[in-house]
């Protein structure tokens, strides 16, 4: 009996000196002058606590999260950010996403911005190419962008932005190559339509801290198969998101940034070299693809 | 009314979005080979969402993690580890340390480690003198180290190190000196007694990232003055703590990185220059001080 008495007593001290601890923290902030900062820092510090509390994280862990922050940093220039995958592959990217474009109605869903976005892209007509030289199969992805009543937007900017079929941005070609990106608007009908290149799956880059984690978590490091859109009309929100082909295998194993979302599916219908193509471009003999993307936007406020 | 039920439609809509992505990443790790990492990574998803959704993570706010963790990154080298910094400034250093010295009867309880022991400390007698050239107040340090019953422990290992009186250590000069820091064991009395300088507040490197961070939240980078012990005997659990100055006003204050413990709070007695020193030392008409740190290990089991 006194053993369970005492063990019980030890039990309750422990939880006491640990609740203090994470009580003095979030104290510790309460004279931040902006109250946004102070409910950030505050909310960060209890969570981040409840964790170690929770799995009992040892000392030995420990330094392993501080290893692998720091080879993180480490491996972090100008060219790569390993934060952003680290933020991507937990789904805290897609999870920010989610808290900030509420659902609202048939609005188009959003998903992740990634870090292949630039500012230069080429503007393009009616049915003009984005390519510029990207490899990969043509494909002519058209639609309309309205509000929820599905009245068209015209005018409205739209920015695609894609890998070519080696799984590459133009941006991490060691050259100065503008490819597989543009921006356009849409007509008085809200209508656009552009050439691309039939999207495919390619892996997020894995040599690093991140990848390894991955590995030893048994998941890929692939991206389903995707082309990104940003569209922006007055008084509308700013909608980023992607569309994502029917079929592509890795939608079964999992996209490794979690930015799938069901209705962001588009088929991507295979034309053989025999089908005319919808602005009587001569593809030379070359398959392709087609699909259609109805933009739906939410007001602004 | 179709307003305020279609507001809460899109209410639940949205919380089955976020609650879906959350658990979407947690499976993902499902697969996990080691069901150690496994445990720990679906966690630290689990109170990564949790913290996202609670304070609705904008996505300016998510940047500027993004670019506070880089450039923590970037600051960090082998002379400077802006991650253990940021790791104690929010507590979670010292929870790992509760979570791990689990409260056992009057065992003496642990605090941080800090990043500034070496392998290399030399060895002294009883009664000999850890500064090493340091410059500060002489301080005599003596005690005993016992089990929980108050047996004495004859031959525990005793390292103790700390910062001089202009606040820094020996690693933190770009010198080979080795000062302020050694090792000893108890006598078989399990008693011992060294002399090193009386300890003085001194300020965590606050010229990065944490430092801008405390500068907002309006929180002092200082540490309340201390001195290191790690004291190792066999069978026993091994204790990594510090002993603080009563008195010093940093305590009030608040320690930056929630080390303090009141029962490591210890009186250090300030000596007038006409007091004999406990062992005849000669210390040429200077003022010094005493402590007294009496220690009990818990069982290692």
């Amino acid at each position: 009996m006194i053993d369970s008495t005492s063990g019980a007593r030890a039990e309750l001290e422990q939880a006491r000196r640990e609740q203090e601890l994470t009580d003095l923290v979030v104290a510790s902030f309460g004279l931040t002058g902006d109250a946004r900062l102070r409910q950030v820092l505050q909310s960060a510090t209890r969570h981040l606590h409840a964790f170690i509390r929770e799995v009992r994280l040892t000392e030995g862990e420990w330094n392993n999260g501080i290893q692998f922050l720091t080879e993180a940093g480490h491996i972090t220039d100008e060219h790569r950010q390993e934060f952003i995958l680290l933020s991507d592959v937990f789904g805290a990217s897609m999870q920010t996403i989610a808290v900030n474009n509420r659902a609202h109605g048939n609005a188009t869903e959003a998903t992740v911005f990634g870090p292949f976005h630039t500012e230069d892209a080429p503007y393009i007509e009616f049915g003009g190419d984005i390519a510029g030289g990207a490899v990969g199969e043509p494909c002519w992805v058209e639609g309309t962008v309205t509000d929820l009543e599905g009245s068209p937007i015209g005018g409205a900017r739209i920015e695609v932005w894609e890998a070519d079929a080696d799984g590459y941005y133009d941006v991490q070609y060691n050259d100065e190559r503008v490819a597989g990106r543009a921006w356009f608007e849409t007509d008085a009908d809200g209508r656009y339509a552009f050439w691309g290149v039939t999207p495919t799956p390619y892996p997020i880059p894995h040599d690093g801290p991140v990848g390894r984690m991955l590995e030893r978590a048994g998941r890929s490091p692939y991206r389903a198969a995707h082309l990104h859109f940003m569209v922006t009309a007055k008084e509308m929100r700013t909608l980023v998101t992607h569309i994502f082909v029917e079929g592509d295998p890795q939608l079964e194993i999992g996209d490794s940034v979690f930015g799938v979302k069901d209705s962001l599916i588009k088929r991507f219908e295979r034309q053989s070299a025999q089908t005319p193509t919808p602005d009587g471009r001569d593809l030379a003999g070359g398959t392709w693809s087609r699909s259609k993307f109805d933009i739906m936007l939410a007001p602004a406020s």
